[in-house]
């Protein structure tokens, strides 16, 4: 039987800096409705006005369905952002993320809960941070002890444990792998970007240069992205996918040297950017199996929190 | 007494990329006269007109000294440039360079000579490739078994042994620093580029992270430049700095990694390009003591070379 209106139970707001995505969802996490505006993330905001751009994105929703929790999370949590949440400490359970969360009052008597980011404190040199994957972690759950792999421009690495995330730590993949393939020798070797589905053979090559080496020399292995071309055994179109699976298996590798895990463990890979895939491929390289979390992490995650709250 | 005009023995032109350097040189390497056209670099040259514009920037000494010998080195020699001089594969001693230029003769009858690059058949996984840095390494000359490294765009670290260029490995270094703090999260939080010297402090603590980790792990390192700014111990105007200290540390960390040094050796640090302080200022966190090169080694190397063929 399919899920009704009346079977609204909170409104989730993924607000970030670039796009607010808003779901209409029910207590168990059902998608009834969903959101998307590119032209409301935070950076478009003007003059502080995120109440009325929240209301213009759900109000039609909180018209039909009556008073809601909204649950936002993102970066409009930040100090760029509407409210600024203080980052809970880790080791954190979701009472002590329920317990950092803010509140205030919509317009309709609606509560509008805004989820803190989670900060590793013995991170170093400096303590670690996060917003919005913590509420992903918890979405996937803590009730088992495991290493989980967060995709994303700063990938997040994270270690569940007793109940709790104990600790993490950020790896800039992501950003620099954006960084090589717009502006650098290697923007200029590839090319435009390619439609269509991932160079999975470029990509294992890469990955598989990258798990070789130990440790790990990634600012000497990235200039084989132009003397693997020069050498004539890499195709102008294969190159970003090599340093596609070349830089994630350094990630991998930095992961390892850095303790997060060993060969044999299983982590999971959480998130829903696009990266899983690539992720899951590199895992059995470094003699790891991999499970993954449930797409909409960041939606159970949010109820669960809130829940709490 | 100083040097006079007779005393022209040869001209070096430096001819990359972006710009074209000539230089009016005695047989000991002593600069009589000097050009520099920003426009002259070969992405500028329309239609081959290489031959018109050399002319155009030496035409007037070798129209009041006659014929002498031009010695091309730089990007000039690429599959983008004039003549496209096979690399000469390492090890390789002067006279091994010497045979691998290629010469053409200009309209009054004076030699042109192409310099060779150099590549590194046993580079993993591909071989390595340099254009101009060998030629810097034989003006630093090659009696001494040493370690040496170009800092640069592409660093470059190579072993003299028995009065050869025995092998190299090129490190991105320079191009990832400009990607950085151009273009990514780095950049934006560290605002327009300072004028004036290095923040030494700045660059000192960034180095003596990377220093101390043990082995590399550059994807997590580089988050620090946002979590120490998060946690008020990073200044925007540090930031360059320290990422500079931070990336250059790691590449002296990969090289000590791959072989090129332990500690206690004397390596020695070869280019004019600015970045040399902080090489030298680098190279006591790994146990190294560093001799400079001399400024002008790419002219020596190429008369050197000129000289042998």
């Amino acid at each position: 039987m399919p899920e009704k209106q009346e079977d609204a139970h909170a409104i989730v707001v993924d607000w970030g800096t670039t796009s607010l995505r808003a779901y209409l969802v029910t207590r168990d996490g059902v998608v009834l409705a969903e959101k998307k505006t590119g032209s409301g993330g935070i950076q478009f905001i003007a003059d502080g006005r995120f109440e009325e751009s929240l209301v213009g994105a759900i109000g039609g929703w909180l018209e039909s369905a009556g008073k809601l929790p909204v649950i936002a999370l993102g970066m409009v949590t930040s100090r760029n952002g509407w409210v600024e949440v203080p980052y809970v400490p880790c080791p954190a359970n979701v009472a002590a993320l329920a317990r950092g969360t803010m509140r205030r009052l919509l317009p309709n008597g609606s509560d509008l809960i805004f989820l803190p980011g989670l900060t590793d404190p013995r991170g170093t040199p400096f303590p670690d941070v996060m917003r919005g994957e913590e509420t992903q972690i918890v979405g996937f759950g803590l009730s088992t002890d495991i290493t989980l792999v967060l995709p994303g421009t700063h990938s997040k690495w994270a270690r569940v444990e007793s109940g709790e995330i104990a600790s993490f730590q950020t790896f800039v993949t992501g950003e620099l792998y954006a960084l090589l393939t717009r502006h650098s020798f290697i923007a200029r070797s590839a090319g435009a970007a390619p439609e269509g589905p991932p160079d999975w053979n470029a990509f294992d090559r890469g990955a598989a240069l990258a798990a070789e080496r130990q440790p790990p020399t990634l600012l000497s292995e990235l200039f084989s992205a132009r003397t693997g071309m020069l050498a004539g055994r890499l195709k102008a179109q294969e190159i970003r996918d090599y340093v596609s699976g070349l830089i994630i298996a350094h990630e991998f590798a930095e992961a390892r040297e850095q303790g997060w895990f060993k060969a044999g463990d299983t982590i999971g890979i959480v998130g829903n950017d696009g990266l899983n895939e690539r992720y899951v491929r590199v895992a059995p390289l470094f003699g790891l199996a991999a499970v993954h979390g449930p797409d909409d992490a960041a939606l159970l995650g949010a109820l669960a929190i809130s829940t709490c709250a």
